[in-house]
C-alpha cells in the first residue's frame, strides 16, 4: 500500500481536503462549503468530510498516515485546538479532540506555515533549506523554514511575519496593532494606497483602467498602469516595493534565509514584482555589507500550497 | 582529565580568553589589550593568547577539546572569517585559519548570540529552550535560541534584532539604514532622549543629577531621577520601555519565546526594568489576543557570559 497523508486547507468560505503522497502530488480532493456556519457545526463538517477523504484513499488503496491542517488564524498545535479564526465566533475550538475517533495521527499549523512547508519541499525553494514565505493577500502571511524544518514558535503561534513593526504607530492593522507590515505590504493596503495616488494624481491612466469608478480598484490597478508607463502609476509601485522590501531587509537581518518565496494574490505579478524586490534587496546589500544574496521567488504551487503543505506537517 | 572548552571574547579595547568546563565555571582567564592594532596584530595577539591560554590548561591537566569566539561585528561562520568589525579595518579576516596550527577545531560568531547561548545553558535562561536575548547597550544585540540551539542564519549572519525597522525612515542607524530597533533601544539612544527631554523640561530633577552639565547624562540619569518621582523623567524612561517593548512585541509575534533575557548595560536596572517590560507585553497581550506569556528575564552572567557563551559553541 502506497503511503500518504491528508492536508485540510480550512478556507473562510470552504474547506478543502486532498491525500497527498510523498512527491506532494494531489491524488484526490474535495471539499464542503463553509460561509457562515456555528461552531459546532465547522466541526462536523470537517469530520464528515475527512470520513469521506479517508473512505476514497482506501478505494485508492493508500495507506492514510497522518492528517494536516493550514488553519486562516491561530492555533495551539501542543494542544490542536483552533485559538482564534475569522468567521468563527468561538476560541479553542478542539479541533484534534474532535477527530480522536478517526485514529489517525492529527498536525495543525497556520495556512502560511503550511504554505512555506509546501514550497519548500514540492514548490519554488525545492532543496533550499532556509526559506521565507511571505503572502501578500488580504493580510500579509509569513512562514519560515529554518535548517529544512518548519519553525513555529512556541503553540504554533510564531512566525507571524505580517505583525512586526514597520511605522511605530503607523497605519491600523487588523491584529490591533497600529503600524505592522501587513498595514504597508498586503493587497488590501494596496488598495488603499492606489485610492491615495487616485486622489492625488487626477489625470493618471489609473482613472480610465477603473472606469472612473473607484469600486473597480483591484491590485492590478497600480501594476497594470505602471507596465504601461503611468508615471503615477510607476510612483505608487515603487512606494509598495519599498515597503515590501523593507521588512524583507528587516527578515534578512533576523534570518539571513537562502530564499524569500512570495505567494498571495499580488504574486500573480510573477518576475515583474520579484526583479524590482530583488533589486530594491540587492541595493540594500540585503540589509547589511557583507550579507550574502537572497533568492526572491514567486510561489509555485498557488492554490494547492494550502492542501499539499497541510499534509506535508507529518511528512518526514 | 576534563573536557573543557576556550572561549574566547573580543571586544573594541580587549581581547579576553577562558578555559571553561562542562559547568559553564570559568577556570582560568587571561586577556590582551587589542586598542588601535592593525589586522594583523590582531590575529597574531589572538594565536600568542590562545598558545598561552592552551599551555596553562595542560598545568590545570584539561582537555581542550573547541576554542570558540564570540566577535563584536559580522562573521561568516562557515568560512571562519570576521567580515566586518568595528576598530578593524579589514575586511574578511581569516580568523579560523590562523589558529589552524593549533589544531583544534574552531567555531566563530558573534557577540549576542554567544551571550544568549550563555544564558540559555547557563544562566538566566537556563533550562529552557526558546529563548531570545536583547542587549541594550552602545547597540542592540540579539541572539536567537530555538528548541535549545543557537540560530545564526546562513554564514551566522541572521539574529541581528537590532537592525529590524522600528519606524521607517526614522532616526539614523549605524548599519546604514533608518528607523532601525537598535536606534531607538539602544544605551545611546536613550542618552539622545534623555537630552532632548532636558531640553524640553528645564525644571527636572535631572538637570541637578547631572550638576547642570550634559556632558554627565548617562544611561542612569533618566532611571534614577524617575525613581525619585521626577514627572519629566518618569515620562522620558515610559517612552525608552514603549520603544523596547515594542520591539519585543515585534519578536513575541516573530518567535514567540519563553523568554527573553535582557542584557547590556541598560539591564542593570534589574526588576525595574523587566517589570515595566513585562507588563507592557501583558498589557499587549504578547502581540496577540491568545498568545503565551513570554517571560522578561535580566541576563546573570554579566561580563563573563562572552567567555562562557564562545566556549559553549561547541560544547553538544
Amino acid at each position: 500500500m502506497e503511503k500518504a497523508y491528508i492536508g485540510v486547507d480550512v478556507g473562510g468560505m470552504s474547506i478543502k481536503a486532498g491525500i497527498v503522497n510523498l512527491n506532494g502530488e494531489i491524488l484526490y480532493k474535495d471539499k464542503v462549503v463553509t460561509d457562515g456556519k456555528h461552531d459546532d457545526v465547522f466541526l462536523k463538517d470537517i469530520h464528515l468530510l475527512l470520513e469521506k477523504v479517508i473512505e476514497e484513499g482506501k478505494k485508492l488503496n493508500l495507506e492514510i498516515k497522518g492528517i494536516g491542517f493550514g488553519i486562516p488564524g491561530v492555533v495551539n498545535n501542543k494542544k490542536g485546538t483552533i485559538d482564534k479564526m475569522a468567521n468563527i465566533n468561538g476560541r479553542y475550538l478542539p479541533l484534534r479532540d474532535s477527530l480522536l475517533d478517526l485514529n489517525i495521527p492529527i498536525a495543525i499549523s497556520n495556512d502560511a506555515n503550511v504554505a512555506a512547508l509546501a514550497e519548500q519541499k514540492f514548490g519554488a525553494a525545492k532543496g533550499l533549506k532556509n526559506v521565507i514565505l511571505l503572502t501578500l493577500g488580504t493580510g500579509v502571511g509569513g512562514g519560515v523554514i529554518i535548517d529544512g524544518k518548519l519553525f513555529e514558535g512556541n503553540e504554533g503561534k510564531g512566525a507571524e511575519l505580517g505583525h512586526a513593526l514597520l511605522i511605530l504607530n503607523g497605519e491600523k492593522c487588523g491584529c490591533g496593532r497600529n503600524g505592522c507590515y501587513e498595514a504597508y505590504a498586503s493587497a488590501s493596503a494596496l488598495l488603499r494606497l492606489t485610492k491615495k495616488y487616485l486622489n492625488d494624481y487626477p489625470n493618471s491612466m489609473m482613472w480610465d483602467y477603473i472606469n472612473h469608478d473607484l469600486n473597480n480598484v483591484s491590485g492590478l490597478t497600480s501594476f497594470e498602469c505602471a507596465k504601461k508607463g503611468d508615471e503615477a502609476a510607476n510612483k505608487l509601485v515603487d512606494e509598495y516595493i519599498m515597503y515590501v522590501a523593507e521588512g524583507m531587509l528587516d527578515y534578512c537581518n533576523i534570518f539571513r534565509p537562502e530564499a524569500f518565496v512570495i505567494g498571495g494574490g499580488i504574486s500573480n505579478q510573477g518576475k515583474y514584482l520579484t526583479d524590482k524586490l530583488q533589486s530594491y534587496l540587492e541595493r540594500h546589500n540585503y540589509g547589511y555589507e557583507t550579507a550574502p544574496r537572497s533568492e526572491v521567488l514567486v510561489a509555485t504551487l498557488k492554490n494547492d500550497a494550502g492542501i499539499i503543505g497541510a499534509a506535508s506537517l507529518l511528512m518526514d
